[in-house]
């Protein structure tokens, strides 16, 4: 019986899709915000190839051979599993796949970005890249792509986050990352702030400021984000590409497609190049984004321009946002705690082709345990948002007798981030609002 | 260009090879000590068919269907990745190949006896299966297996680790194991090491007299080993199976193996099916058994009839043996401390077929270091001694011009166990005797 569907490493894709291509209305551009010109600032602070994937309109962009070669090296293609382990214990007549980025080295689909931007960074003489990181996933990816690339990283680490899961840190180092809780006194971000408050547990706003300025002190060194930004959400169609061979080879159409949603980047990369076929009118299947209900940007938020970051640094994007201020409750599933979403995602929401639901904490971790008893795999927190649905979706097909093709991305596994299973096991995990 | 070498789902090995069949002289009988016939209480401790499998000596025994398909729902074949990055690292001429066992859902070669194990478990009526763990690799594989089998699973963890690794609780809870923190109030020999000593870290020994005693005193209830027992090495062969086809597919011959020996089940599992070949006399590989220089069994132990647990429960076993009473220094490799070795691969060490080797703690995290930062997955504590071998081997190589081919079991990954690798980042891992 067939669980696995593989391709080989000549099957990695030879180029990522670019939604922008086919957006059903034209992408609203970036605004200053009054008075200033954060767009002139973007040269000085990002690589120059990705600001010019962010802005593209190519239908397709070619993988540079370096960048496909390393794809291969460190895992891809991934499987596409079929779930029949969780079918029989659902008794469902839908079929349920799932797409294995937890099989990367570092554990999520974070790489297939991290690898790219650290190319072209190298390509373009930049000697050290820097980044924030929360839950520490985007850390871990970028130190290992730069140290594959031979270049520094500094990663910028949420001083709260650097306290509570000291392996995180271990692991970025063990890739040569250099590591700083947030806030440091390597920025003058973070030494007023610790002037203020020595005993702050920092924040993602603080990080990113702290990263940014340290990419704005010389000419060599760059900054580099690990999703929200369209050439993130480029950089991952690989994976959506990889699931339409799979899927063809056992001659299978989607009827569902879900992935969580925080900044975007694994809901985009999985599902952008089958909402092609939607948005040219050849497919008829739908797209269900996932968000914690602690922090529903697409399903509660408005569809206006606002700051990319928390402290009104970067140019205005037209998103679904919940408010720059806006602080999500502390859940488990910290890559999902965005108050934005990427840009591409929140047109095609507002243009109908995307339905966003909202779950409830201890109902996904639930759901991640299920699936762990099934499949064996355990899912990150934030991948239990997109297995809690597929069980849903399944549990309806039950009732109705229909037998949809279910295609959940498994966007990461959770071995790294065991607290929040701990915590739902010995029951003193709360339901979120 | 390849990196990996896949297998398809249908490539499973169909049966387990028993090198029993093969080895050059007859292997001794395990012997009763004076006085005791421990050999007559193996039926109420064991499950039937492990205990017919553990004397067999047909070379090729079927696996059952049901357990085929499990290995494949769970992640079999595993893929055999080529190292390029650390061959170009190193600069050698050597071509290296490492077999990924850790891909298994619960990270190590663990499963494939384990999933057979509980097969046979519940075929038989069980109801129950029993197991001590120490660093909690087995006993996280069998609660899985036992949950995908619908049996409950008792698992007697070592107190210091059950207080130091709570996640490996977590995890096996999340599978449905029941964990205990051995000494437990739940046995006789529990209560009475409690009683006399309610502070004990517990040890191995006393968790395995915990869970063969649970065992004992209900005929629906069974104990379990993860390693050491041939039938658990019989169970393990379908790793050496696969790797055999896959380097069939790039025409290649291996001129040494490596894999590290704790108790000998992924070294058995994943060489048996090549030193039948050069039993056979059709093959000159050498074959490298990789051991800690804080439990040097094969390398420094003698050669002669010992009890297999700490207190002279089990009958004897003809193996190399450091004495039973000999308790390892704490490495971080929890798995590689065991003070015997399976009496198969004693037997074909005495006679010469393989060349145990040891390697100090500190150079082996060094050499997992740089296998990480190459390849991107990082080993297991116990798979770092065969990396930390492979890169010898590779260096040689270099030295010499030879182009061999340089095969690694890679039996685990670490991101459970990060704890050695913090302590060889943060600089206070000492160097082992």
């Amino acid at each position: 019986m067939q669980y696995r569907i593989d391709l080989t490493n000549d099957e990695v894709p030879t180029k990522w899709y670019n939604i922008n291509a086919d957006l059903p209305v034209e992408l609203p551009a970036p605004k200053n915000s009054e008075g200033k010109d954060q767009i002139a600032t973007l040269p000085q602070i990002f690589v120059n190839e990705c600001l010019n994937q962010e802005f593209s309109t190519e239908r397709y962009i070619k993988i540079p051979n370096e960048v496909r070669e390393l794809y291969q090296r460190l895992g891809r293609p991934t499987p596409l599993c079929r779930a029949r382990g969780l079918e029989e214990k659902l008794n469902t007549s839908a079929k349920i796949y799932y797409k294995r980025e937890d099989t990367s080295p570092t554990g999520s689909h974070k790489l297939n970005s991290a690898i790219a931007q650290a190319y072209y960074a190298k390509k373009e003489g930049i000697e050290r890249i820097t980044t924030e990181t929360g839950a520490g996933q985007w850390g871990t990816a970028l130190s290992l792509a730069a140290s594959m690339m031979g270049i520094d990283c500094t990663v910028y680490m949420v001083r709260v986050s650097y306290d509570q899961k000291p392996f995180r840190k271990t692991i970025m180092e063990l890739y040569d990352g250099q590591v700083h809780a947030s806030p440091s006194e390597n920025t003058e971000v973070g030494r007023k702030v610790l002037a203020e408050n020595p005993d702050t547990p920092g924040s993602l706003g603080i990080a990113i400021s702290e990263a940014v300025e340290d990419a704005l002190t010389d000419d060599k060194v760059k900054y580099t984000l690990g999703s929200v930004l369209n050439h993130v959400i480029l950089h991952q169609t690989v994976i959506g590409q990889e699931i339409k061979v799979q899927l063809e080879k056992v001659e299978e159409e989607p009827d569902t497609m879900i992935a969580c949603v925080g900044g975007g980047s694994n809901f985009g990369g999985s599902l952008f190049p089958f909402l092609k076929d939607k948005i040219q009118g050849n497919s008829d299947s739908e797209f269900i984004a996932v968000e914690p209900s602690a922090c529903p940007t697409l399903t509660h938020g408005e569809y206006r321009y606002d700051f990319g970051d928390n402290i009104g640094f970067t140019p205005l994007l037209k998103m679904f946002t919940l408010g720059h201020d806006f602080v999500a409750p502390s859940v488990h599933a910290g890559g999902l705690r965005y108050h934005g979403m990427n840009t591409q995602v929140s047109l095609l929401k507002n243009e109908g082709y995307i339905n966003p639901v909202t779950v409830h904490q201890r109902d996904v971790f639930e759901a991640g345990k299920l699936f762990a008893m099934c499949e064996g795999v355990i899912p990150a927190p934030e991948t239990n948002h997109a297995i809690k649905v597929a069980i849903d979706e399944a549990k309806k097909c039950k009732e109705t007798g229909e037998e949809k093709t279910i295609v959940v991305n498994f966007s990461g596994h959770g071995l790294m981030d065991f607290k929040g299973y701990a915590s739902y096991m010995d029951g003193t995990m709360e339901n979120s609002k």
